[in-house]
Formats: C-alpha cells, structure tokens, sequence
C-alpha cells in the first residue's frame, strides 16, 4: 500500500483531475448531447485513408528521395531520428499554409502538441524563481505539465479582446522587481481553448516588443488557427517573429487525426554555450524527448507524411471541408443561442455569449451559479452537457461561465442541444428564484 | 540567443549527450560493422504486417467485442482512453508469457516503455530525500530521466551473478541512517543492457524481500527477456511479487516493432488517500500520462492489438523465429571471440568476456583503456564500432570494458566484425606497448 502523501504532489492537485473529467464525461453520458469534449468530427475519417497516406508516403520516399525497400523499411520499423523524419515536410507546410519560414533542423516531431508542451518547459525552467504566465482562463494541459515540473504559473486575465497587454506589462515589472524571471508565456492567439477569443493583430506586435523586452519567450500554440469562420486569418505570432522569441507548437489532431499523437514544435532558437559555441534549441529538446519517448512513431508519422506529399505539402487545402464543417457548426450553435435565449424574455435576458471568429468554442455567461450539481442536473435530466469553466481558472474565475464546444455536433444536434440547455437554465433559474423566495 | 546556463542543468549532463551518442553513432559511420545500437533485427518486419495486424484488431473489434463501424471509427481516430484500449489483451499476454497476473485497469499503454519510466519517476519522486537506486553498470533512459526530474541517483554494484545483494542491503541502511528514502530500485532482471547479466532466481527472492523490508519499490524493466540463449528462462520478479513491489515496465518494441512506440507500465499498488479511500497506482500514472502525451497512438496500439489477437495473445510463440535468431547470434559473437581472441597469444591472454544466457549485449574487458580515441580509430581505420562501457557508469567505471550487442547483425557479419576488432585491439595494444617502451 503506498500513501498519497508519499507521491508527488501534483497528483492531488484538483488541475490534474480536471484533465481527467474532461477525457471521461462523455464516456459517463453516451447519450446525452454533448457540448463538451474538444474533439473533431469523425466523419472526415474513413479507414482507408491509413492505407493511402502510408502507400504514398513509401513512394515519396522510393520515388522523391530514391531510398532502397531495406532503407524504408528500416525507416518504418526501426527506432528513428530523436526529432523525426518528416520535419523537411512540415517546414514546406509552414511556409505555405502559415508564412513560417523553419529550417528542417530546427523542428522536433513530438508526441502531439501535449510532448512538445511538456518539453519545452522541462528545457526553459531551472531554478525556482523561473515564472510561466499564462492567459487566464486557460487550457489545462500547460497548467497541469507546470504542476508536474512543480514550476510557478502566474495568471494574466484574458479579456474579450484577447490577452490584457497592459496588466501583461505591470505583471512582468511586479515579477522582475520581486526577483522572479518570466521565462515564457503561453498562449492560444488564435480561437482559444477554452474560450475562443483571438489575439488582434496590433496586439500580437505588442506582445512580442514586451517579449522581447522583458527577454521572454512566447509559447504559441495553434491547434485551431486553421478553423476560422470570419476571415481574413491573422498572422501568427511566430510568422512575426523576427528576434527568435516564439517557439511554436504545432499539432496535426485537428488537420489530421488525434489517434496518430503527432505534432510538432518549431525551437530555432540559438543556444549559447558557456565556450561561446551555438547551436539550436531544437538539440536541447532532442536530449529531453529522447528521455521521454525515445522518438514519435515512424508509422504515425508516415501517415502524416502521406497525407502532405498527397496534398502538396499544404494542410490549409485539405481542410477547406472541415473549415466550413466548422464554421457551420459555431454559425447554428450562434444562431440556436439567439434563438432559444431571446432577450425579450426575463429568464434569458442576462445569459450572454461572445462570438468567437473560429475555432471550436465559445463561452456562455449565465446569472446563475455553474457548478457541478448545474452540470449534474443537466446531464441527467436534460441529456445535455458541457463543460464548467471553473476548471480552466486557477484559484477563482468562472463560477458564472459555461464552455460550448461545437466541434464534434451537427447542426441539427446542435438545435436541439441549445433547446435543451436553455430549457435547463429556465428550470435552474426558476428553482433557484423559488428557494430565493423562500429563503427570503 | 538563449544563455546554456538559462537551461534546465541536466541539458549539460554529460548522460543526456550518451543517450545521442548512442542514437547516432550508427548514422556517423555507416559502412561500418556495427556492434553499437540495441536494435532489434529487421529481417522479421514486412510492411504488409502492418495491415494484416490492422485489419485482425478491426475484426477482434467488430466480431468478438460487438462494435460498430461507428465506434470502430472512432476507437481507431480520436482521442482515446489515457491509459490505452489494448490493456485487456496485454493482461492475457502477460499471464500466458509471463505467469504475471494483473487486471486490465492496472495496465498502463505507454509510448514505449521509456514513458512507463518517466511516469513511474514522476509519480513515485517528489521530495528531496527520495532516491532512486540503480544496479551499475545502468541504462541511460532510467538514469538520465532521473536527471530531467532532479532526483538522486545512488548506484548498487552489478557483478557477474547480477547486482550484489549485499552492497544493496549496506546501501539501504546507509541511507536510511542518513534520513533518505530509497523509494524504488530499477533493475533489468534478465540479460540486462548494457552487461547482458542476469539476476539468478535464489536473489530474486531476496531483493523482494530486502525491498518489502525498505519499503521500496522495484521498477522491472523487461525488454530482452524473451530472448534466452541458454533455457530455462527464469520466473519474472513480478510473477513472484505477492506484496505488490514490483511495477512491471514491458515494451513491444522488441517482441514487434520499435517504430510503433508501444510500452505498457503494470502499476496494480494501491494507493491510500488521506481520508481512507483507495485506488489503483495505474489510475495516478494516468494524471501524469495525459499531461505528456495524452494517450498512446490508437492506431499503433491496434497494430499490436491485431498481433495479439492473431498469435492468441502470446508473443512468445510468435518470437520463436526471432528468439532462434538471437540465440545463433550471440553463440556466433562467442565462438568468433574464442577463434580470434586466442588464450594462446600475448597480446589477447588478458582479454576476457563474458557468456550471457541471452539478450542482445555482452560486455568484453581488454588490457588496455576504452575511449573514444579507441572508438574513433576503430571506426576508421578497421570499420567495426561498438559502445565504451564507462557511458553506462555515473562517474568512473568501465574504463577498461566495452558492449558489443550483436542484435542487428547477421553470422557472417558477426565473424568478420569481431576479426577486425582483434586487429584493433592488436594494433591499438602494439601502439602503446611502442609507446610505454619509448616512455621508458
């Protein structure tokens, strides 16, 4: 028997369990309508697709890049290259589909964006006065991979309009006057998880003159920047980036499948070592995920592979279904809110939402408390769920907040699913009025 | 420009740049015999594999477990669960090839076993005072993952009947007496990497019970144990743990692929909360899972999934090929030593090795210092490379000793590899007697 004392305290940090309501509540309630999980549609997925991409790939590499049958063999089936094999690839993406311009070299193939996450904090933060910021509210992955590394975060409010730059700026001259480094902040510029808000393009030259300037780096991470509703695309922090203070990190979850765990981060960062030589952080981060998980699989990465030699090494092309799957789906989720909570009604006449130009989600603000007897009573009475977004503040926040994620819906789930929240918030807010009323 | 010093300290461990080495030593010299990377054979892989096994866990999904193509979709696409989908057949392969009984839900999928590694320290560590014991001579993924987490590491003599039992019982008082907690020793019981030795089955006993007696933990990393030159192959310290010791890490990288990137962590301990409740250690190793890689790619746990249900969930059976292949590799490695290292001559009387009962490794002592100098010459000037023993030792040790694995090559190789290592050996011996002889 071991004591929960004796293992590392992160364990029972609330952070950590978060991330495990979020993986499971839509295993508890298969039935339910459920605004909750951010996933992808499955149904740009088709089997097949795996036997394609991977024959593709193995032409690319026979026909493209004139390796022998024992030479692809080894390079499906052996142990790999630490950071990848198909980072030549994903540097031709970049560029076409983001404006980044990466060397190969200075891109390592992680294990999904989460690997690239938790290797990027292991290499930057050292000593104990080594600070992450983050937008507050924000995605539990980075906050729960800081808890593991037993690494300080320090919260910076996200507003409707992105990330508050001025409180940004106090907060980094607070920190430094109290001897703390701001090593790196991170964050969602575009369609954020949770919230869906998206840094304006004014903003985002700021953010990087205040990075610069406060010898910061920026942690950019873009899993949903593909996924706009109301264009034109803004650029991201890292196609800007001309002094090296973004490290970006990039996933194929969405532009691809989740299942293959494959993403990616751009580290061209120099290193200089204590004899003055140089070299690219991207080596650092090798000797970490080397000790984390040895290499990403090359099967995986095949497919990957596959599917940008297919697609002319641009993701933005293949995904212009997708795009307007998406688009769609926030459009009848925003349509169904107006629909269902109209403003002529008391009840509904404090329930507000933002609207998010893309991505997956968006935020509802309600009158009433919501907590987990709210997402209980609407789970089990209203076969509905969704996600409190409590669980994306640390300490307070968002006690009157709701996620919608309207990802992995269709628009005909999606109306019903909003006539069914609504009807729940009515019930709750009557119920609640009445214990009011008599309580007073 | 990032300052080195900036960095996390272990990034300039000189553990962390063995673990590249080791990576890419084979890529620097390629026409060389090499007798350097732990690899596993590739005469046994065919791309088709890959498809056949898919297809089999497609079927085993559809026919035996009732899903539909929906839900096959989805079990193959999305996001997953953490702690994987393939646990119920690696519990039936365990106790079928192993004698080693544990519940699906104590079963942990892991991106190899290098991730089983890595959650086990991040779980089990968390004070200053915890220390990890490791037999020495040491793989680099245990030690220096260690060194990615800050935790100390305190090594236990390995001699040629496995670790000295005696030095570990002395270890464990001495550090008790100075107020440090071992919490868990790593051992590979059965032809271990890098000495090829095994625990014989008397010590296995006791290290149970000098580690039930510690309050310690063993992390029994098996990757080589099927592989057995010389039978019976021994009972597994998991099988023979009825207190719940031992956290079993295996891997298939050896038993099917290493592309695929598939380990699994058995974690059966229970963990007692502070209010009394009780749970599984896998369900905290699933906390720390989702926060570095989320889950284990579902496509490449089908794959082995599919080979488990076609091989009726034992992978012993279905490596008798591999096994036999192994076995004739390491007797030719011995016989070729024998034929060109000749008690009968001066220079090759005090070159000695010795006869592991099976695995990949062995590990050889000469006369005369192993470095890279060494290393380097025998690259160039006799194209045959292989690993200085001291990268396996923290601080001194090996200096004399080197690892030949003889896992990627073929009989013929084998012998003309090991004639061109006694040339070297010869020459490099001739030079510094030349050398001593003008000294004096």
């Amino acid at each position: 028997m071991l004591l929960q004392d004796a293992l590392h305290p992160s364990l029972t940090d609330p952070i950590l369990d978060v991330m495990n309501f979020l993986n499971e509540i839509a295993l508890r309630f298969p039935e339910a309508i459920s605004f909750a999980p951010g996933r992808p549609h499955e149904k740009f997925y088709d089997t097949q697709q795996l036997t394609t991409y991977l024959d593709a790939y193995i032409r690319h590499l026979s026909q493209e890049r004139g390796l022998t049958e024992a030479q692809i063999r080894t390079n499906l089936f052996q142990y790999g290259r630490t950071n990848g094999h198909i980072h030549g690839l994903i540097s031709r993406m970049l560029e076409k589909d983001e404006g980044i311009k990466a060397a190969p070299e200075s891109i390592v193939v992680t294990v999904g964006c989460q690997e690239g996450m938790f290797i990027s904090l292991r290499a930057l933060f050292s000593k104990p006065t080594d600070v992450l910021l983050v937008g507050m509210p924000c995605y539990i992955g980075i906050t729960g991979a800081a808890k593991l590394l037993d690494i300080e975060v320090v919260p910076v409010t996200e507003r409707e309009d992105g990330l508050d730059l001025n409180e940004l700026e106090r907060t980094l001259e607070a920190l430094k006057a109290a001897g703390k480094q701001p090593r790196a902040l991170y964050l969602v510029a575009d369609f954020a998880n949770p919230s869906g808000r998206s840094l304006p393009e004014p903003a985002r030259k700021r953010l990087l003159e205040l990075a610069a300037r406060a010898d910061m780096l920026i942690l950019e991470d873009n899993p949903y920047g593909f996924f706009f509703r109301e264009g034109p695309r803004k650029p991201t922090l890292k196609s800007m980036d001309d002094k090296g203070q973004v490290i970006y990190l990039g996933s194929f979850s969405k532009s691809a499948f989740p299942s293959l765990r494959v993403g990616y981060a751009v580290a061209d960062q120099r290193v200089l070592g204590p004899a003055g030589e140089q070299h690219l952080l991207a080596e650092e981060f090798s000797k970490i995920k080397s000790l984390l998980t040895v290499n990403t699989s090359s099967i995986c990465q095949a497919i990957i592979g596959g599917m940008l030699v297919m697609n002319d090494c641009s993701l933005l092309e293949a995904n212009h279904e997708a795009i307007r799957f998406y688009k769609e789906n926030m459009d009848a989720t925003l349509q169904a809110l107006e629909r269902h909570f109209p403003r002529s009604e008391a009840w509904s006449r404090d329930v507000t939402w933002n609207v998010p130009d893309g991505g997956y989600f968006l935020v509802m603000k309600l009158p009433i408390e919501v907590d987990e007897a709210l997402l209980e009573q609407s789970a089990r009475h209203h076969q509905v769920i969704w996600t409190p977004m409590r669980y994306f503040y640390l300490g307070t926040g968002g006690e009157h907040e709701l996620r919608l994620s309207c990802s992995y819906l269709t628009p005909e789930r999606i109306e019903e699913g909003i006539s069914r929240l609504a009807r729940l918030i009515k019930s709750a807010m009557e119920q609640r009025g009445a214990r009011a009323l008599q309580a007073g």
